[in-house]
Order: structure tokens, then C-alpha cells, then sequence
């Protein structure tokens, strides 16, 4: 397996990614090709212990950072490390590419060399999202904010396609997310695409709440980009706040609590292993003609090297041709 | 002070409703009429303490259900006591209505009753939100979900009025619930709402992503309707799902860890009690002519007690006259 990562995407890179990559290649096995600016990388490299023929490095001089335009940078910075990550993924250099960066230049970068699949009009980022049971696909999060009702369709099949055969759930139980669970329910948008995803043949369900989402009884949770990517970043946002609080307060205890908390971390700790976000790797960015994992943009070496794992399972599940697979039958 | 309340809406009414409502009479000294199924309101009544000439009871026959579609509801059920509310509010016979109630049937009946203030287009629900910090307001939570831009703006105005004259804030700051801090980010929808807020005289500092509302650094928070209800619902869920997890996660740990557990309930109840919504009463329905607060659904006779608490400030302050002369100055 030969996966490619930029090296310089993400706020920790290039850190987080070369330790994330040689972590993979030391645990794995997976050849890794580090796409960035060779300097960088080679002094990140410079003792760490790894086999020297599993890891090469392709030069590429510039960076997208995280805040630039999507679309202007990617045409503008054509040697920058996502732009030439993508071209390198189309020519075949390696089976999948991995990026922390700026979301949307990957998105754009990846659609423009890769192209979409047969089948698909534009791609959505379908992220893997942990729940009270199983985890479950929340698609799309923010690949495309303003997405034809069809669009939606699409991503409830991709969904299901992934959810099939990279989770193995049978007959994938597939829910619309909106603010009331009544069909009537959210906006003429949400209803149309109501009607599309009831028509079709998936195991559609029907509308979610949002509360409902973390229970667990479904398995791909289809949205517009921008509600998912504003669900996304509620619950990261809470989960920051609900601990700082818990700091502050027990900060502010008598020496009883304090002890209490002490003796409480071993159950707070299995907690957050379960919903740790760095364990289930990137989100795949489902109809780009490709395997693309778009990582977080605070991934550690950890989380990167689970990305570039999850990479991996997205080109032995073969989850592309199972895509267009579905899509066809449609 | 006289309050009239839907003693037949939320999920525990009318025991929660009665109980709130004798609880304000006897805290507060406030006059409650309560709008509702009399036989079922003096059933709830009896066995209380309070003074009789402080509760009165108006017989409305019908209830509109939670789930009932809302403006077809209204119309059919003239004799329910979310309308009759609405209508004796309009009459005068009390100062502001709080209803626990199906909240698209309350906003309807209220923006027919009560005809909307002048300047405003839109009735927006302006849920108090607790932080951090302190408590913002987050308008429009779900009471128009189609919103043209200049609603937006409108809310954005009826927001800083209330921040001003109810939690007292100078200048306050109010934001853009958007996916990126950018002005370019987002839908054309919500780059129209930045242009629009970027030109008032509020203090706009621009867009805020979901997980910086948290820290509380914003006074107000402008959003459309639907993305509004999302972001409310995904807090409230993940809330619960953290508990039910420490809970799970608790149950199966050994004796020290329980132990501890034990040990720190104070803190975590301290945590509850400064982010219980519950603490906060409802939301202001903005914009409608008269003074309508809409509590939670799921609201118990504390929570009720609250509603009627903050109803009576929205009149006190004087939010709709303050409301009406900032509108008129933009």
C-alpha cells in the first residue's frame, strides 16, 4: 500500500505529519510519500527510526495555507504541496493521498485533477462521527454549502456504499438531518430532498434531530455542507467548553472534590478514548475519482497516522468501485 | 405584574405549568391567569398554597399538540389555548404570555394577534444562551426558517436592544454564525447577511464559528432560523449524550472510581446549575407586538417558574418599545 501525505498540511504539520507517517510505516508497513518542502521534512526526519526505502519524499515549494481562498490558491500555487499531491494521486504515484490542510483547496485540487465519479456531481466530505453505539457517517460536512437536492441524494448513496462495505452493516439505516423528525418538517430544500432519499431504495428512515444523532441507530446522517459543517463544529466546540468548565470548577474545589476527580480520571480517560475523534483517522472525501482522507486541521502525529490507516482501508474496501456500483443501480 | 400562561403547553403540563405558576405568584407576587381545560387546571390546583386572588383560570377547550402542523392548527383551533393566550394578550388582560407549548403554532398565533412592531418583517426567537463568560442571545432559533438577508438585520437590531436593556451591555458585540471567520465564507445567503451588518451601526465584529460561541466573548448571535435550531439542538444532545456516557462509563468502573465519583457531585452540580437552561427561563419571541416568551418544551414547574420570571422582565425593560426606537434610527 502506498500512500501519499501532504506533509505540510495542518497546524502541527510538518511535525505531526512526518512522525505521523513514520508511526504508520513502522506499524503497518505502507509505503508513505511525504509531499512538501524537502528541507522541512528531512530535518523532522533526522532521528527518527524508520525502514529508509518505506518513506521518499516529493519536493514541492509551496503551501495552501489554512486560511487562503480555496480555489484562487489551488489555481495560483501550482507547486504547493495539496495541488501536487492530487496530481501525483491521478498519475498513480501512490493509492491514496491524506491531507490536514485547508479543506477546501483539497477538495478543490482533488476535484479538478481526479475528476468526479461516474455518477456523482459533486463530491461531499463524509466524516466519521462517534456516537453512545457504533460510529456513523455524517456526509456532507462541508465540501459543498450549496448543494442541489439531488447532490443529497448522492451522498445517501456514497454513504451507504461506505457504510456497507468498509463498516460491513447490512441494509444501512440512512436518516436526513433536519429539526423536526415530521416529513413536513425544515425548509422546501430539506423537503424535496425528503421526497428524493423516501423515493429511493435506501433504508431512508426519515428526518433526524440533531439530539438523536448521538444515539447511534443510524448509520449515514445525509446534510447540506454548511448545516454539517455548523454540527461539526457545535459539537468540537462544546466538548472544549463542557471541559473547561469542568476545569474551572474543580480548580475552584476543596481538596474532597479535588481527590474525587483524582480518582475519577481512569473512567473520564476510557471516555475520551471512545469519542477521541484522532482514533477514527480522516473523513474520506466521497465522489472524487480517487481515495482522498482529509484529516483534521489540529491532527497530532497520532491522528495523522490513523488518517493515513484509514486511507489505506478506503483502497482495500474498495470503496470507490462500490460507489459507482451503487450509484448505477440508482 | 399579570402573566397569562398556556397551562396546557410542554411535555409535563399542566403539572408543570400549575406548580410554576403558583411558585411565581408566591415568590414574585405576580398576578397568572392560566389559559387552559378549567376541570384540569383547578384538578392540578387543589392541595396548593397561594393567594386566591393572584391565579385565575380562562377556559380555553382545545390543545394543539407538539406536533400538530402550526399555522393549520391555529387556524382550526380558535378555541385552544395557545390562540385564546394570544387573543387575551391582545385584549390586555394581562402584560406578556408564556407558553411551553408547540412553539411554530405559538409564533403564528402571536404574529396573528399581535401583528408585528413597526420596522420588523419577521418575528425571530431569541434563545438566552448560557457561555462561559455570560449568557448571549442566539435569534432566530427556529421561528422563520426561509429568512430573506434583511431579517437577519433585523434581528441582529432586536438583538443589541435586548442585550442593552435586559443584561445591560454597552455596545453590545453581535456576530454572524457562520462555517469560517472570513467575510468570503459561507453561503451568498449569509455573504449578503455579513455586507448588510458590516454597514449598520451595530458593533458587528463579523463572522463566529459554533465553537467560539462558547467562550462568550459575543453579546448577540444573528443566524437564519433553521441553522439556528440546529445549532441548539446539536448543545442540547450532545449534553445528554456526555452524561449518559460518564454514567454508563461510571456504572462499570470499580469501587475507587465510584468513589470518586461521589466525591466530586458538588462540582458537578455546581456546573449544572450555572449552564441548567432551566435557570434562564425561555426565549423572547422578538419582534411581535407584545411581550411572548416560549419556554422549552420540556420545561418542569421551575423552569415555568422562570418563563414567568423572564416575561415580566421583557415588560419591565420595556425590550419592544426599545426594540421599535432602534429600528426606527437605522
Amino acid at each position: 500500500m502506498r500512500i501519499g501525505l501532504d506533509a505540510m498540511g495542518g497546524d502541527l504539520a510538518p511535525e505531526s505529519t512526518v512522525q505521523g507517517a513514520v508511526m504508520a510505516v513502522n506499524e503497518y508497513g505502507y509505503h508513505v510519500t511525504l509531499i512538501g518542502r524537502e528541507d522541512e521534512i528531512r530535518e523532522q526526519l533526522k532521528g527518527l527510526d524508520y525502514p529508509a526505502d518505506k518513506i521518499d519524499i516529493f519536493n514541492a515549494s509551496q503551501t495552501i495555507e489554512m486560511h487562503e481562498p480555496a480555489a484562487l490558491s489551488v489555481r495560483k500555487k501550482r507547486d504547493s504541496s495539496i495541488v501536487k499531491g492530487a496530481e501525483l494521486l491521478k498519475k498513480g504515484e501512490f493509492d491514496a493521498l491524506v491531507s490536514a490542510g485547508n479543506t477546501g483547496a483539497v477538495v478543490c485540487a482533488a476535484t479538478l485533477s481526479l475528476r468526479l465519479l461516474p455518477g456523482v456531481d459533486m463530491p461531499g466530505i463524509g466524516v466519521i462521527f462517534p456516537t453512545l453505539d457504533k460510529p456513523c457517517m455524517v456526509i456532507d460536512v462541508g465540501a459543498n454549502i450549496g448543494p442541489k437536492p439531488f447532490h443529497l441524494l448522492q451522498y445517501g448513496i456514497m454513504g451507504d456504499a461506505y457504510s456497507k462495505h468498509v463498516f460491513s452493516r447490512e441494509n444501512p439505516v440512512v436518516a436526513l438531518l433536519n429539526i423536526g423528525e415530521e416529513s413536513t418538517k425544515g425548509t422546501e430544500f430539506i423537503r424535496e430532498v425528503h421526497t428524493m432519499l423516501s423515493e429511493s431504495n435506501l433504508n431512508f428512515i426519515g428526518n433526524i434531530e440533531p439530539r438523536d444523532v448521538y444515539c447511534g441507530k443510524v448509520d449515514v446522517i445525509v446534510c447540506d455542507g454548511f448545516v454539517g459543517n455548523i454540527f461539526l463544529k457545535v459539537t468540537e466546540g462544546f466538548a472544549d467548553a463542557a471541559s473547561t468548565l469542568v476545569k474551572r470548577e474543580l480548580k475552584n474545589s476543596g481538596f474532597v472534590t479535588k481527590l474525587g476527580a483524582f480518582l475519577t480520571l481512569p473512567a473520564f480517560r476510557a471516555i475520551k478514548r471512545k469519542i477521541d475523534a484522532t482514533e477514527y483517522g480522516g473523513a474520506p472525501l466521497m465522489g472524487v475519482d480517487g481515495s482522498v482522507i482529509i484529516a483534521h486541521g489540529s491532527s497530532n502525529a497520532k491522528a495523522m497516522k490513523n488518517a493515513i490507516r484509514a486511507a489505506a482501508e478506503n483502497v482495500s474496501h474498495k470503496v470507490n468501485a462500490h460507489v459507482v456500483e451503487e450509484l448505477r443501480s440508482y
